[in-house]
C-alpha cells in the first residue's frame, strides 16, 4: 500500500491511464515492432527479401526483449531511438537474416507510422467516450430539460430559458467533433514509407508496391512518403484543442452555475477542503477549464513544428513528441472528466422567478 | 509624396491589402448593415414587421453615413459596436420604422453574420491564390525538377534526390489545404442568428423561417444559433495556421537552399543591406517562416477562447476579434509572399556531383 | 462627422492612444532619425567624420521628408526600412555629405536602438498609471475597505473577510511590477551599435568611443552589441504579460464580484446591451480579461523569437515586430481601462451576514 | 536488462534526472511534510499548539508511509492532495494530537511553500550549470577564439570576423541570465502561509509569528501571502524560457555551422542515423532548439494562469501544476546539452579565405 505509484500522481487529477498507455515505452516499442514486420513481410511479397527473412524477422519482433538503457542511450546519442533498435533488433534475428531487418527505411518510417498506429486506437477511445458523453448529456436533457435557467450574457443575467436550451449548446459542438474526427481519421490514419530521402529510392523501384502491402498489413491508408509534411499531425491536434475547448467551455458554464449564489446545478461527489469542510467544489469542472487552456497552449506551440526544415528536422520533430502524446492525453482525460460531471449533474433550475 | 500612409509601414511587410480590406472599419460597417438589411428583409417575409419598414431599413443601409467616433464611443462603452450603430440606424431609418431596426436580434447575430460574410471573401481569396502557388510550384517543378539536389536531414547532407522530389514536398499539403478549405466552407459560411441568449426566441415562433429566409439572402448556409460555440472559428483558424506552416516550411527550405555555402537556389530581387551591398538576402523566404510562426502562436490564444462561459463572454469574444483578423491577414499575405518567392526562384541545383 | 477613423475601430476598445502613438510610422521615424543624427555627432566627436557633415545630417533629419510609399516598398523589398531610408537621407543632406550618413552602422542598429527609444517612453507612461492605479485601488480601500465580502476559493464560498483583503491582493502585485520595471529599465534602456556583424568593426577602433558618445546623446545606457541577444525584449515582454496577468485577474474578480446573484460591487456605466435595455455588462472588467490572454499568447510567441540564427535573423527580427507593439499598447490599454473600471467601482459588500 | 524504464524514454532525449527528481511524486511528499512539520514547530512556538504535539508531527512526518493510491484517489476527487494527506497523517500522528495537524492552514500554503523548497534547489542546480557552460564556453573561446569564422546575417554570409567574437555573444546573455537567477530568487524563494482564504484569520492573531519562524525553519523568505497572486510563478517561467530561448539560439547556430556545406564546426559523438552510417547529425544542437520552442509555448500557457479567479482558482492553479515542472526541467535538460554539446565542440573555422 505504501508502494510508489508508476506515474506522476498529477496524472490522478488530469491523466487518462487508457490514452496514456498508448504512449507508454512499451506500447510505442510494441507499435515499432509492428512496423518492422509488416515492412519485412511487404518486402518479402515484393522479393525484396526472402519469406524465410520475414518469418524470422516477424518472431523476433513478437519475442522481442529490448535492453531499455541501451535504447535510451541511443536515443539520447541519435537523437531517434530507431539505430540502437535495429542493432538490437539485427542481434535477435541472427546474422544470416540480420541484413533483411529495416531494409531501404529509415527512422521516420518506423516512428511516424507507429505513431499513426497509435492515434488509431486514439480516435477509437475518443469517438467511444464522445458518443457516451453526447447520450449522458441526451440524458440529463431528457431529465431536467424543462427546468427554467437564466441566460447569462457578459457574466450578467439575461432572460430565462430551460436547462434544454443550455444543454443544447453543449452537445451540438460535440456532434460535429465526433463527425469531424471519423471524417479526418482515414487522412491522418495513413503509412509513413520513404526511406532515408523520402523518395522510397532504397526499395529499388518497390517502393508503392511495399507500401500497399505494408499499408494493407497494418491496417492503414496508402499515402506518399510525408514524413517532411507535418500539416496531418498539425490538424489532429487542432481537433483534440477543439474538443478540450468545447469541453472546457461546459465546465466553465459548469462552474458558474454551480456557485453558491447561482445554485442552478448540484454536483454529487464535489471535491473537499482541507481547511472548509462545509464546501463542495466543482472539481471535475474547473479541470476541464485546465485541460481547454493547456491544450489550446500546446497546439499553438505544436503548430511551431509544422515548420520542418528540409528533409528531417531534429528540433521540429522532437519538439512534436513533446507535445503531441500530452494534447491526446489532456483529450482523454476531458472527456473522462466530462462524462464524470455529467453523470454527476443534477439541474436543479432557478429556484424563483 | 511625403503623406503618410494610411496603415502601419510593417503592413508593407507583412500585411495583405486585400485580406486587411475585409476587416477595415467600412468593411465591417458594411457587412453589418448588409445583416440588418437582410433581417429586416426576413423578417417582413415572416409578417414580423411591414414590408414598407424593410425596404425603408434597406434603403437606410445603403445611404448610412455613420457617426464613426460616436461608434467609436459606443463600442467602448459597451464592449460591442451594436447598440450604439442600431441607434444611429434608427435614427436614419426615421420614427415611424425605428422599431422595426434590429428587431429581436442580437449584438453577436450581426457581428458573427457580418464576419461569417467576411471570411467567405477570404476563403475565396485564399483558395485563388493556393492555385495559383501551386501552378506556380508546377511550372518550377516543370522547368527544374530534374535537377539534382541534396536532401539533407537533420541539417546534414543524406542523399542526392531532385529539385521534383523536393517541391512535391511542398506542393503535396498546399492541395491538402486547398481541399480542406473547401470542404470546411459550408461548415463555417452559415448565418448566426439567435437573439438576445440564442433561442430565436424574441421572433415568436417564426425564428427558423427568419433564419432561413436570411441565410438564402445572404447566401450562407443555415444553422442553429452557435454564438456561443465558437469551434467553427477555432477550426478555421487552425486551418489559417496550417497554410502559414506549410508556407514556412517552404520559406525555411528556400532559405537554407539559398545560404551562398549551399546555392542550391538562385532569388531574383534578393533584399539589400544597408551595409553590405553584396548581400542578396533570401527576405520572402525568411517573412514566410515569420508569418508561420506568427499564427502558430495566436491559434494557440485564439483556441483560448473557446472557453466562451455562458451566453455570452465578453471576454473570449473580444480575444477573437483581437487574434482572427491578423490570423487571416497573415495567411494571405504569406500566399502572396509564397507566389512572388516562387515566381522569383531558380533552382540551380548541386554544382558538382 | 462622418469620416472615417485613422485606425481600426476595435482600437476603441483594447488599444491605447498615447503608447500606440509610439508605435506609429512618424514616431518610429522620428526615432531613427534622431539615431542617424546622434551617430553623425559621435562620429564627429571621434573624427570619423566632420563636425560641419554631422551639422548637416542633424538638420537633414530634422527637416526630412520621407516618401512614405517608396520607404514602404523599401521595406518590403529588403526586409527592413533602412537601405531605402538611408538612401534618402542622402539625397536629403546632399552629396558633399551623403557619405558621412549612417556611416558604420548597419539596419539593426538603428533600428534597435530607435525601438528602445520608444520603449523608454512607453515604460514611463506604464509607470505612471500603475502608480495612479495603486493610488485609485488605495482610494477604494480606503472608503469601502471594511465592507465585508465574501472569499470564494474554486468558485464556492468560503469564509467571509474585508474588502480591504480582497483590495490588497490587487495592489501588492502592481506594486512588485512597478518596481520590476524600475529595475528592468537600465537594463533594456542601452544604445545598439554594432555595424554589419556586431563587431563594431567598420568604426576603425572607435566604436567603444561613438557608442559612448551617442548612449550619452540619446539619453541610453551603454552595452555592448546585443542585436543578436533578444534576451532583453524578451524579458521586457513577460513583465508586460505579468502586467496585463495581474490585470485580467482583477478584472476577472471584479466580473464574478459584479454579478447579479453576488452583487459585490456596483459599477458606474456599465455597458449597454442592442437587445436588453436592463443590463449594465462589466466591460472593462472582461477587456481586462481578454488583454491578459492576448499578452500571454503573444510572451509565448514573442519567445519564439530569442532563437535568433546567427548575427541577424530576419525571420525571428520580423516576428518581434510583429509582436513586441500589440504586447506593449495591450498594457497600456489594460492600465487605462484598469484605472476607469477602478474609478467607477463601488464595492457594496455582502448585502446579508 | 531488459526491464523496463521508470519513466518515459523520451526523457532520455529531453529530460533531466537531477531537477525531474525534485518534481518526483516522492520529492513533492517529502517537501510537504517538511511545511507541515515546520508549521507545527512554528505553531508551537507562538503557543498555538503544544511542543509535545509539533514534536508528535515532526517525528510523524518523518516516518510518514504514504498510501499512495489513496493519496492519488484523493487528488482526483479534492482537486489537491492536502485533504487526504492530512487525513493520513492524522492517523499517523494519533488521536491525541490530530487536531493539531495542519492548524489554520489550507493546501495552498502546503503545496505553494513546497513547491518554493523545491524552486530554491532548481535555481541552485540551474546556477551551477549556467557557470559550468559559461566556463566551458570561456574554456573554446580560449582556445579557438582567434580562428576566422563569417558571420552571417539573414542567412547570408555578411563578414569575416573570430570565434571569439561568435561565442561572446553566446556568454553574454547567459552571464545575465545567471545574474537575473541570483537576483530573483530571494523575491521568488518565499514562503506562503495565508490560512483558507489567504488572512492568517484561523492563527489568532499569531499569524505573522507563525509565517516568520516557519520561514525560518525552511529557509525561506517572509512574504504576505501571495497564493491568488501568481506573478512571481510566471517570472520565473519567463527566466525558465529566457535561459532555453538563448540556448535554443547557440543550438541553431552551432547546426548551422555544422551543416556540411559550411563546416564551421565539428562536433564529436555527432547522432547516428539508422539508414546513413555516414552522417553525424547535430542532435544536440537540435535538442536546444526543441527545447527553447517548447518552452517559449509553455510560458504563454503559463501566463495564461494568471488569470486566478478570487481566493483560490482551481482551474488556473492546476494549469500551473501541469506547466511549470516541465519549464523546469526542459531548462535543466537544455543547460546539459549545451553543457555537452559545448565539450564536444572543435571550431574549425573558415577553410579558405
Amino acid at each position: 500500500m505504501t508502494q510508489g505509484l508508476p506515474h506522476p500522481l498529477l496524472q490522478a487529477l488530469v491523466g487518462d491511464e487508457e490514452v496514456g498507455a498508448l504512449f507508454s515505452n512499451e506500447a510505442e516499442l510494441a507499435a515499432m515492432l509492428r512496423v518492422e514486420a509488416a515492412l519485412a513481410e511487404a518486402e518479402a511479397g515484393a522479393g525484396l527479401i526472402s519469406h524465410e527473412a520475414a518469418r524470422r524477422i516477424a518472431e523476433s519482433c513478437r519475442s522481442f526483449r529490448p535492453d531499455w538503457e541501451k535504447l535510451a542511450s541511443g536515443l539520447s546519442r541519435d537523437g531517434v531511438i530507431i539505430p540502437e533498435l535495429v542493432r538490437q533488433l539485427r542481434v535477435a534475428v541472427g546474422e544470416d537474416h540480420a541484413g533483411a531487418v529495416h531494409l531501404g527505411a529509415t527512422s521516420q518510417d518506423i516512428i511516424d507510422t507507429a505513431l499513426v498506429l497509435r492515434l488509431k486506437s486514439a480516435i477509437e477511445i475518443l469517438g467511444r467516450r464522445l458518443s457516451r458523453l453526447i447520450q449522458s448529456l441526451a440524458a440529463v436533457r431528457a431529465r431536467d430539460g424543462s427546468l427554467r435557467l437564466i441566460a447569462h450574457t457578459r457574466m450578467q443575467q439575461a432572460l430565462p430559458f430551460t436547462a434544454a436550451d443550455k444543454i443544447e449548446t453543449w452537445i451540438a459542438p460535440l456532434e460535429r467533433h465526433r463527425e469531424a474526427l471519423q471524417a479526418f481519421a482515414p487522412r491522418l490514419l495513413v503509412l509513413q514509407l520513404g526511406g532515408p530521402i523520402g523518395t522510397r529510392g532504397e526499395l529499388k523501384g518497390h517502393g508503392d508496391a511495399v507500401a500497399g502491402a505494408m499499408a494493407e498489413i497494418l491496417e492503414l491508408g496508402v499515402a506518399a512518403s510525408w514524413h517532411s509534411q507535418r500539416d496531418r499531425i498539425g490538424e489532429f491536434a487542432a481537433l483534440l484543442s477543439l474538443l478540450t475547448g468545447t469541453l472546457g467551455k461546459m465546465g466553465q458554464d459548469i462552474a458558474l452555475m454551480a456557485q453558491n449564489e447561482v445554485g442552478e446545478v448540484r454536483l454529487a461527489g464535489g471535491g473537499g477542503s482541507s481547511a472548509m469542510p462545509h464546501k463542495a467544489n466543482p472539481v471535475q469542472a474547473e479541470i476541464l477549464v485546465s485541460l481547454a487552456r493547456f491544450n489550446a497552449g500546446l497546439l499553438g506551440t505544436l503548430h511551431q513544428a509544422l515548420v520542418h526544415e528540409n528533409e528531417r528536422s531534429g528540433a521540429a520533430w522532437t519538439l512534436e513528441w513533446m507535445v503531441l502524446p500530452q494534447m491526446a492525453v489532456s483529450a482523454g482525460a476531458a472527456l473522462n472528466r466530462a462524462i464524470a460531471l455529467v453523470e454527476a449533474l443534477t439541474i436543479t433550475g432557478r429556484q424563483s422567478g
